[in-house]
């Protein structure tokens, strides 16, 4: 089969396409799968930044595809069944630990970015009609962070206000959802295109980050002085403290692992004068996306991807991702090239 | 001014129309208002119908209109702010208490249906402009009951099913707000033009109760087997035990006080088999009306009226909605007659 | 191997020691465990009488005991691990889903009542040095009942005051639970050594069921008339109403499946006007038990054991349970007899 | 009446005892209390340290007494009642909001260092017999802010484990609560006789900070390298990440206003990865003083009060506060001095 290795540290240049002997089921629990498309995260690129720690690997966590084979022991699914694989292969569901969260796709444990993979049966979920392969493919990372952001973690209930940051994945799915449930919806962007496209989806009100730097009194402005229930915090190191500023009292910032490496000074008067709340977000569970996936199916939620690419471009598309410059996702096409 | 006085056991015809001195500011934490329309409730039927206990007094709980004058501690509220009372005027937030539930209107308390009527700062609430005053009139007990039931009481989120019963006054409420956030719904009525309704304000499906009486399998039938995640028990004594069989496992049944001294047989095997919640919904507090308005001016949503009447048409208002025929809320305008 | 069959229909007399082929490990995710002590709950006398199903099957579904063998595949545990598996062995974690809650021990699925037991590694946990075999068999469906009862469904908190109902092995391990969790307890029995014993074990008040009928004032009259916030519901169909009545506004009831077939009444307007919780416990799942014993441990909490049989005599210990004058659990010791 | 005004800016040197003319009741829900005891905290310190901002007013927020006279509106409380006045004197219940969390007392509202003072019925909770004045004083703000972190924001349940920082008044508050609540306790100080101290309150185990000054790889072996459940961090600036790195994934630091002008650099990648939770604790509401007392009453806790200062003394007493030797609270008794 053809296959992606990904060497580290040599950004998109490090993907070379190979030919692998196709995986196969060992276990009774596995589910063999075709990939049809793979969604690209921000995590992809820094894993291609990152230093090299070994051989090359296959990346890439989340894909779509359909069902080859099974094992004997599985009861859940059966060959032709379309799935998505969960970021985390074995949290299917309840909290975090650490036995769930070991093995992420794409990381420590397999990668995606091929045309068959094997997973055991608790890390395939179903999806619905409604959705192509290309669209499922963003389920696995951006759309389930973007559900546990709102619904889990954030617990929105309808007719709160949420800021989101940005249109990239997390954000443009979350923004979505948001809509789609009832959320008021305010979205920060320096781009008038992107606000614009925000508008389309669903935004209730835009604020032009240039023209505002310091942003947090126009959305307090926005919501008569009180503040916003959510922050769902895609943006890094310079936007927590603003981000906090924004909230009401009691109001949470989601943060979101979406831009490598950052942080910021926490300021611990406004946290505790606020009684906020900051609320790491991990992705997800295969509960939280089949919860999901039933309320794409009935809200008839499409995912926004930016732009396709096929299987034989899988460099371009990263550099595509790498450039700033997409509203939603990118996605690669293993059916087509 | 003129005020209307129940004297209870006579039904409709215990309503009495009277010219009484006005309320005056007496605390200086009151505030008055001139009431603009009042919202009938079954609760309204109900006492109309019970035995007399002590002096004729002014009956119904759901009223809007505009304040006319505050006492000088009042900090939120001044003449001229449109507004309506929460059906406990002392519940401002947080859990039920007996301080917070004693006193309700129309009953221990004072009543709505009068000219003017002066309650302490902490009933009342702000009314958003997309409202009238006769559709704000239906908030303080059934649209604040819907909204604890669905998302307070009840915990629904995005993308779950309910089931809702009928289309009285708290039903058709939840169907508007359930389908606004969300949420799949699903109606239960013996009445094709009622079931009609409904589907124009958002059912997804209607089930015919009186051609499938024994409809629990069914409402399971249209969730692929798995059983909805909340009812809205509306019903009564018939009921209870269907919509435990509707349920998924964990799920929850929210029981309104809906139709006067029902109740029903508690299957205590499928309550534990299911691990099933049956949860009372005690109408809600002022804090929940707020929430519910925010929601209900973000998403225009404009609660059912199934007819309006004169001030001097009291006792029609009260005999239509013995009859049982109508879908939403009977309501009386102040401002006509 | 030594292992007891249960021919349904006929009680005690039913139980038939036999001699079988040990179980042995066929998937790579099996454990094999050598049964020490087994506990015994009301639903295994209902098996026992229940009218007969197919081939006479191994009851029971509380046991404890050592891991013998482990398949290749097996993470989290090894041989000599002391262990005790789920009542549910497939419900790991998150809440009931049928798919969790299929094969309960001793039912549909295996039974303990053998001296060897193969499960998948899903099923079992690790059991703390504070408990012998004995008590840590009174773990899986008592104990693990009245933690979720308590702090789970019931959300207790510290200095709220809970009645327990009588001193069945469900109502004893909740009172040394709570009892140690900080919370007021109230005994509710018609036995003067039965209360006595509850004062022994941690018992603030105990009330006397036959000197006072109707419990539910004296109960309240105990809380300054406020009410209790929990009552662990394992009395049945004659009890719920006076729970109810029993409790403050927003209070639950937790009804544990105590005794079989019950049910009762239930009152919609006290549920409704007490905004009152009624709320089915079905065991609970793996994480459950794990947190039970991590506060097991911690507090010292050594359940009550009223009385140990050996192995031969398990007709002795199902008549023992019968007779309903324990306090605490009965359990079969394999080790002895 | 004697009273103390507090010229900010100067330290302890800025109080200054006055006689001032006694409050009286001028509301009709206005309470009068002789307080007999009052208790500091470090905000008291800070107040004292302040840029002055206008005339010299009453300090401290802490107090307890004896009420005196009502208003004729006051329903719960007549005179003689032993009470206490909440941090927030009108927050009542529910989640906190700008109107509930004006006018802190010792800050923007009236101060308790006088032998009288006067509030709303609203302010007042009652006082258990268990409690002296003394000990009742160090309710209002370090016991409810220790309440709320433990049990509320920190929701921590029976069997879990609690990281204390320190011996200061909110961490021996909530070592004393943590520990009769069925929490294990881990207690890091610096301090030889504070941790003897500690563990003579119920600590389960102690850490010397200076022995390990990178103590989060200690506090997980304590834990079985799982991590704790909850932090009440109460260090500042330089502990937060240590508190993050101590914590099990999904986690929880609960941070309390301990110590002035502070905060951290957050590790936004230890915070995604691990799914934790920083939740800012502002004091609390009337009704959790009531839940904590119900508890303090039930599990006889006497809080540790490291030193009384009669009336005359007020300047040594914020001196010995300042000085940080202290184990639990520094009190200011009235009826003595």
């Amino acid at each position: 089969m053809h296959a992606y290795r990904l060497h580290r540290g040599h950004g998109a240049a490090g993907l070379e396409r190979v030919e692998l002997d196709p995986p196969t089921i060992t276990s009774p629990h596995d589910v063999l799968v075709r990939v049809q498309a793979v969604a690209l995260n921000q995590r992809d690129l820094w894993l291609a930044e990152a230093p090299a720690d070994g051989a090359p690997r296959t990346p890439c966590s989340d894909g779509a595809g359909e069902v080859v084979a099974v094992g004997p022991a599985v009861t859940r699914l059966r060959p032709g069944d379309r799935v998505a694989a969960g970021f985390f292969p074995h949290w299917v569901d309840g909290p975090p630990a650490p036995h769930k969260t070991a093995g992420a796709l794409g990381g420590s444990g397999p990668g995606m970015l091929a045309e068959l993979v094997c997973l055991p049966e608790s890390a395939w979920f179903q999806l619905p009609a409604t959705l192509d392969f290309g669209e499922a493919a963003t389920v696995p990372c951006a759309g389930v962070t973007a559900w546990n952001a709102l619904f889990v973690a954030g617990a929105a209930r309808p007719g709160q206000t949420v800021l989101l940051l940005g249109t990239g994945g997390v954000a443009t799915w979350a923004l979505q959802l948001a809509h789609a449930a009832g959320l008021r919806c305010l979205v920060l962007s320096s781009s008038d295109a992107k606000r614009a496209a925000a508008r389309g989806l669903g935004a209730d009100q835009t604020l032009d980050r240039l023209a505002q730097p310091d942003w947090a009194p126009a959305v307090r402005a926005l919501t008569g002085g009180r503040g916003v229930d959510l922050v769902v915090e895609t943006g890094g190191r310079e936007t927590l403290a603003r981000s906090m500023a924004a909230l009401r009292p009691g109001g949470t910032v989601a943060v979101v692992g979406g831009l490598s490496g950052w942080g910021g000074v926490l300021d611990a008067d406004a946290l505790v004068d606020g009684a906020l709340r900051i609320q790491g977000v991990l992705v997800g569970s295969r509960e939280m996306a089949e919860a999901l996936l039933r309320f794409v199916e009935h809200a008839r939620i499409r995912p926004v991807i930016d732009r396709r690419f096929p299987f034989t471009q899988a460099r371009e598309a990263y550099a595509h991702l790498a450039r700033g410059s997409h509203v939603g996702k990118v996605v690669i096409d293993l059916a087509a090239g």
